[in-house]
């Protein structure tokens, strides 16, 4: 009997979720939820079903995990709670900041209904935020670095598609490779906003717009690219299709901490991903953390979970047995 | 009320351990056990005691966790089972060919003794295998590779002072530059033992000594040396103690895996870890896992354990709440 997984939202990451389910064979794509027609919403699994979103409660008995893959703005908040009540749900809730409020309202409805939630899965939360803490736990004593990129962040590409005479544009962040070598010389250097990232942006201007102008707008604009050194090239509609079709991305978390009775030796502990599409290995990590919450669900564990809360082994499809011989 | 730690075995994982102890204000070192004289092993922490080895089992009620420093060949087989009967422990068995039958035995003492026991704690295994799961669960389809090093291997080390003629030596394990690089490029090489480390040692001859052939025994001694390009340098004692009296080590897990519907992407999935003391690293480890098993031990979670049964947050001397607002 495989674990049914419904996602809720078919969008890049819904794709890449419907993608990971394939790879793993203890799971099957039952349904798809979408806010459009699903008469206009085409899948690539074959055995599963595009349904009306409002349509969901009525799977209630139907799914073993459904994965929310709306966005953290505004689907994500409403959305998991309320849908936490009713399935075992996964989401990549990625505001930071409001993690803690979100947390608090997914526990209660899953509480209320008696189901698994994990929240903020993924690589940063998720993968990134789990290394920080253990590097943290295992070296009390230390300083911590997390650097993105290279790789395209879509909320910069959007704030400046948002730009008067931008057709389109894409947005790099790019971590500074000096910077990174100090951390890894065990410098611990005190970075600020510039010396940690760049950002390279690609720009389809329409035409006759003043070129100019938009630089300069990109260059100041605040939170986005103010405190930034920020290189800006305008390409052809054309280059930016071939060139800059795909949402790579990565990033590394450092920790160089400090053992000994007198602090005498230094250690660094290095995480980095290299991802050719973001979207796809997030959704991985989401599937992953479906098999967690599914078999957490079964050993009656209710409520909100996060990554931290998850032992390694619920992650897997190899029996404990199976990995103490392959892989401790 | 702090968590009181116990010691067995003070060697240099031993006072590693007292010297990770003293970095968490949570915990506090408050006895060590030798197979010594007790009169004749100085500590560094005021406030503990030092025991004979006999004396452990009456210290059954003053001690919430026994940490195991003794070696995997023949100390831990005996003494884990022996004390996870009477203590929560915890311990670093390394032998990873024998670890399934480790686990057997401890799980069965302790369960029998109603303690927590956490077998394998360090690096590798340890945090090293940590890695290995996550980025399987994570990537169903795609390729491992572990690599150690720069660092001093104690087995390659005592193998070389076996030899005639050998007063002293140090060997260190190096990892293939190229053959990283083939792996960072996600070229996913099939790569020989010889291909991936190179061995590198340092020896002090006794006066007189015939260094060919001392090198040339090094260089063919099966399994140590043998299947590796290895290089040895004839040094003075004084340049053994003064260049190579530290214990660094280190190491790379990487995983490259594809995801997509037609297995399009790829992705990188690394970590690595640049320790100046062996030791002391695998110490932090091993404490930091110590607070695990006293909380798993307060929720009644007996039997044995490896990293890949906890959750993470069982690590940290943080609350859940404190994690989920800093770390995630």
């Amino acid at each position: 009997m495989k674990i049914r997984i419904g996602i809720l939202g078919y969008g890049n990451l819904g794709r890449g979720v419907e993608c990971a389910v394939r790879q793993n064979p203890d799971m099957e794509l039952v349904a798809v939820f979408t806010r459009r027609d699903p008469a206009h919403v085409k899948i690539l699994t074959d055995a599963a079903k595009v349904c009306h979103v409002d349509e969901a409660p009525e799977w209630k008995d139907k799914l073993d995990v459904l994965i929310l893959c709306g966005g953290s703005a505004t689907d994500l908040p409403v959305q998991t709670p309320e849908y936490a009540g009713l399935f075992n749900v996964v989401d990549s809730f990625d505001t930071h900041a409001r993690i803690p409020e979100h947390f608090e309202k997914v526990d209660e409805a899953a509480k209320a209904g008696g189901k698994t939630a994990v929240i903020s899965v993924g690589w940063d939360p998720g993968m990134f935020s789990l290394n920080r803490m253990y590097a943290n736990a295992i070296l009390p004593e230390g300083k911590d670095y997390t650097f993105w990129g290279r790789g395209v962040s879509q909320g910069h590409s959007d704030a400046v598609r948002r730009i008067a005479g931008v057709k389109d544009a894409k947005q790099y962040t790019i971590p500074v490779e000096s910077a990174l070598a100090s951390v890894r010389a065990g410098e611990n250097p005190e970075l600020s906003v510039r010396q940690k990232h760049t950002r390279e942006c690609f720009v389809v201007a329409e035409e006759g717009a003043d070129k100019a102008r938009i630089e300069e707008e990109i260059k100041t604009m605040p939170n986005y690219f103010a405190d930034y050194d920020t290189t800006v090239h305008f390409i052809s509609e054309e280059e930016l299709k071939r060139d800059h079709h795909r949402i790579p991305h990565g990033g590394f978390v450092l920790r160089s901490g400090v053992t000994g009775w007198d602090r005498e030796n230094s250690h660094l502990i290095e995480y980095s991903l290299k991802l050719d599409s973001n979207p796809e290995f997030t959704a991985s990590v989401i599937v992953a953390y479906a098999r967690a919450a599914f078999r957490l669900s079964g050993e009656g564990a209710v409520g909100c979970k996060t990554v931290f809360d998850i032992a390694p082994t619920y992650l897997s499809a190899k029996t404990g047995e199976e990995l103490r011989a392959s892989m401790l």
